[in-house]
Parts: structure tokens; sequence; C-alpha cells
């Protein structure tokens, strides 16, 4: 049994996740991997005390303890949980597909999830009156101004960024995640709209979606 | 034939280049592919032309052109670059073991060559007089307090981060390449200071060695 490390909270416009975190649960959904999660609180991340460094030296989350092993960082951790199954497989067998699909992983997780995504984000952890509009309307505007005309552009027509269901989705499956709490108009852009949709639509997204209680979604 | 398109620049006192673009030239060499470099202007890459972002969608350095396949992200391009041939494998086969590694490899690029690095690196690309010293100290100090303790103890009488070396050991190159130009006082950690002088001594350094000028490291 695999346990996630993770941040999740109750709140009362739906339940807030850590979008790394839910990166990793999408992708232990999808290979239907036994897992139970592990809330850690916000202030011992903030704080970056020594048991959370003790496990991710960088201080953050999520990682996952599986037995003796300890792995950390998003992407690493779905890696590794893609190689431990060989269930419902998250990349091509073809190396250069493979790279297609890890570089537009990268581009979402270092272009939206650790650029734009936690502007909009970050405020929703605090109540109504204290949040930051303008840090929100500014990470809308990097999202409308740079990643939904690169992802127009990257589906053309296709269901998934590599066609098929990949990790270079499961970043996106956070973005859906947040911009259904943020309630952000993407209409103005079809075919991001149109995948978010069917990202939202995935039997996954059930154990990320702000609709669901930190306690129904605790693990499989 | 792979092209390499990075930053590199003769000056008086050395050759400085990409610390990201300095890691998959090493991976280039290790594996032995065949490949020639592409010098980008960083003035290109600073202000992310048109012509830079249609590569990298991030607009930055490096990435890879193989025939029609383009792949940008150090950590991505080295992943497709290990698996492209089957020669020198720098990843364990144990699943586990590979996690450990790859989480060590994001630990070195998210955690020094994103963090702490640039600080003393980039003032670097200045002539003296503009340094900014203050940055170059901080980066040192940072360097001293969290990253060297770490790798004291993650070495432990290794010869390399995972044992044997791999993409783990990639990073680290960078850094050795840094503080040789920088010339920093590591003695106080002696483990980090002979690996950083092991991963001078392999034949892949001379590929991004300071001494070497850009026309001398174009290619093998």
């Amino acid at each position: 049994m695999i346990t996630l490390f993770t941040m999740e909270r109750d709140y009362p416009y739906g339940t807030l996740r850590s979008t790394n975190g839910s990166k990793t649960k999408v992708v232990l959904e999808e290979k239907g991997l036994a897992y139970r999660t592990e809330t850690v609180s916000p202030g011992a991340v903030w704080k970056k005390l020594p048991e959370i460094v003790a496990k991710h030296p960088l201080g953050k989350v999520p990682w996952i303890e599986d037995g003796d092993l300890v792995v950390y960082d998003s992407t690493v951790i779905n890696e590794y949980l893609n190689e431990k199954s060989a269930n419902n497989p998250l990349l091509p067998t073809d190396p250069s597909k493979r790279a297609l699909a890890r570089a537009l992983e990268n581009y979402a997780d270092e272009g939206v999830l650790s650029k734009f995504l936690p502007l909009i984000w970050m405020p929703w952890w605090s109540p109504e009156a204290q949040r930051d509009t303008d840090s929100m309307e500014k990470g809308r505007q990097g999202m409308r101004e740079q990643i939904f005309p690169f992802l127009e552009q990257t589906l053309a027509g296709k269901d998934c960024l590599c066609g098929e269901f990949s990790l270079a989705d499961v970043p996106m499956m956070a973005v859906a995640m947040v911009l259904e709490v943020d309630g952000m108009d993407v209409s103005d852009f079809a075919q991001t709209a149109a995948y978010l949709q069917r990202l939202r639509n995935r039997p996954s997204y059930q154990a990320i979606s702000p609709q669901r209680s930190v306690a129904e979604t605790a693990g499989s």
C-alpha cells in the first residue's frame, strides 16, 4: 500500500488540494494502484520543518512512501508509478514520442503549475476578504496570453496532448481542478475548454474533484 | 547527427556555458552520440524572441534537434538520449533505484541549478566591476548551509550519488564547472570536494571545461 503525503483542505467553497499532490493522485488512480493519503499541514511545509525536509530535501509536498522507499517530486513519482505497474501505460513506447510527452509535461509543470496557476490558486486558500485579486487576475491573464494559445495549437483536434491520455496531460488535470474552483471563463479557447472538460470527465478526476471532501478522497 | 542549441561564450577568465546546456552536453558525451553545438545569443533568449519560443515554448535553452524531432528541457532531453542509445546506461534498471536517481536529479536541478547556482554564475557573465558580489556570496552561503551538507550525507563513502555515475550526477557536473570558474572554497566538505574533483576527471567534463574554448568543444 502506497502512502501519498499531500496538502488537502475542506473549505465552504470546495475541497482545495496541492496541485502537485493532485498530479500524483491522478496517476495512482489511472494506474489502479492501492494507496491512502496522509495530509501534511500547510504550516509545516511553509516553515520547511525538519520532519518534512527529512522526506523531501526541498521541503515540499508531495512525497510517497512505498514500503521503505521514499520518493519525492510529482514528476519523478509519476515516472516511478508508471514503471512500477505495467497497467495502463502513460508513456508511448517510442523514444521520440516519449520525449515529446515528457517535454509537454515539463512545459505544464514549469510554465503553468509553477508560474501562472499559483497566482490564481494560492489566494483561494485564504478567506475572500484577504485574497490578492490583482495576483489572481495576473495569473488568469498569463493563462489567456501564453498558455491557452499554446494549448489550442498543440491540441489541434486531438483528444489529449499526445493523442491518447499520457503523463503530459497529468498536470493539466490539476489545471482543470483549479479552474473549476476559480470559474475562470475559458470559452474564447474552444479546444482548451473542451479538453479541460474531457479531463474532468475521467474517473481519476473524482479523486481530486473540489466537489468531493478530503475524507471521500483519501485513497482507493 | 544531433544539434544542441545552447549558450556558450569565451571570456578572458574562461569559457562560460549554460548550466542546463552543459547537462545535455555531458550526456551526449557519456552516451557517445555524435553531435554539434549551435550557440544561441543570450539576448535572444532573455528577450524570448519568437524563433526561440518556436523551439522551446518557455523560451529557454537548451533544446536539441534530432532530424525532425525537437526536444526541450535538459532533464527531458537527457532521458531521451539515455533511451535513444543503449550504450552506457545512465539509469539503473530497478524501478525503485531509478526513482531515487531521478529524485536526486530533480533535487540538483531545482534546488541548485535553478536556485543557488545562478546567484554565483550570472554575475560571472558581466565584467568584474558590474558583478553583484552580494548575490554571489548569498549563492555560496546557500551552497554551504543547505546543499553541501546534503551531499555529504548522500555521498556517505560512495563514488557517485547513486553508487555508479548516473543521471543524478549530471547536474553536479555543471556545479563542478561553475565552482571551477568561481574558485569557491569547498574544503570544509571533504566528500563533496573529492566528488566534484572526480566529476572533473571524467572525460565528458572536457566538453564543458572552462579551460577549453567554444570552438574546441563544439561537438564530437
